[in-house]
């Protein structure tokens, strides 16, 4: 809720407050909805629980609109403005809500700037998706990509597309990943869709032990991030 | 099933086979229960069900005994018999058994000896552990520890102990992962125990970004043991 206020992305009608609610244990969110004149409202506790359909709420609950995605436009103007050219993350083939909210999580620490996730991974429950994220599910810009004319647009623009593919010939500590890049990591089933390998401007591979299984997915992220974060805070 | 037996850790009585499962599917089976001498039974796919508990089975089924843990005194004896000082990973505060999974995947590609876990950790249910690491599990030796006498022990014969901590004052990167040592990694909600901080040899954070939530306990693990095996990997 405190993550939701604060990332402003949200239009919040009011907060809903449990009348017996402790005034010191809700103090963060009143102060933060006064800062965005979001009115506050107490109510009885079986009404929370009747809003909140059986889920969880902790004696707070906010009636407001759901995250909104970051369309393409904004995107690019958002990228516009920064100081520094980005890092972002492409995924494919997520299967699962969880493990997405994990990889939104760790993408936000090591300094993705965006996500872009392909259209049917939307069909997740974002209850499931924010609750791993940690916060991060309300502060990190989500796209939706639908077609490969975004990622065309973000190459025109200078950004590189760097696809992390099981035995690629080269190494992720072999590739420069320092500026404007763009990081896809594919399904453990399929694995990166031909569409994106098109486009790549190069593949990189995280050395693994001969024999065993693919890194999960959001371990795959994790790593291409953390190694793409240690390069740039080097060549700062 | 496949990785169980190839792995050759569990006892198997018999190995199932439904009775209408087509020989090419089951060949790698047969190949392999051949191998060991473990009898191959055709039965009815009733049969398979009953036994299954609910649970799939795709035609095959093993009756066999629970994956066998390993000793601390059968682990030391397994490093000293190897030809270079080994990587073991030591989980504390492990949440869910899906993680668990996924995390023993992850530590088997990025090279890890060995797997080191808390004791309530066992509770987990093995097939939710066994699924998503998609047969490391199978293969991968799972060290029950209780109590700190035998990272004494490892110490004492030449392993050094890492912390992986937030906050830590040298990363990752600036620390030296080579020879023998274990990657310590404490759990999101209480951090490592300061009975095995107490041990550390040397503490290291991952860095991340200012305001942004901790990563997941598995995907630091996977960065740490990514960072690790790439550093021995350069010492070789």
């Amino acid at each position: 809720m405190l993550a939701a206020l604060a990332a402003r992305q949200r239009k919040f009608e009011v907060v809903l407050i449990n009348q017996g609610a402790h005034e010191e244990k809700i103090q963060d969110v009143l102060d933060a909805a006064g800062a965005l004149g979001v009115p506050v409202k107490r109510v009885a506790s079986k009404e929370l629980d009747a809003m909140a359909h059986g889920a969880t709420h902790g004696g707070v609950l906010a009636v407001c609109s759901a995250k909104p995605l970051t369309g393409e436009e904004e995107l690019l103007e958002m990228i516009e403005k920064l100081a520094a050219p980005p890092m972002l993350l492409l995924l494919e083939g997520v299967e699962d809500a969880r493990n997405l909210g994990f990889t939104l999580r760790s993408a936000e620490g090591l300094g993705a700037f965006a996500v872009l996730i392909k259209k049917h991974v939307w069909d997740f429950d974002a209850v499931e998706v924010a609750r791993p994220a940690s916060g991060a599910y309300e502060r990190m810009p989500l796209v939706k990509f639908e077609n490969m004319g975004m990622i065309e647009n973000l190459r025109s623009r200078g950004m590189r597309l760097f696809g992390c593919i099981a035995g690629a010939r080269r190494t992720i500590y072999e590739t420069d990943l320092t500026g404007g890049i763009i990081l896809a990591i594919g399904g453990e089933k399929r694995g990166l869709s031909g569409a994106v390998r098109g486009l790549c401007d190069g593949l990189a591979t995280i050395p693994t032990r001969e024999g065993a299984a693919s890194l999960p997915l959001s371990h795959a992220a994790a790593i291409v991030l953390a190694e793409a974060s240690r390069q740039r805070g080097k060549s700062q």
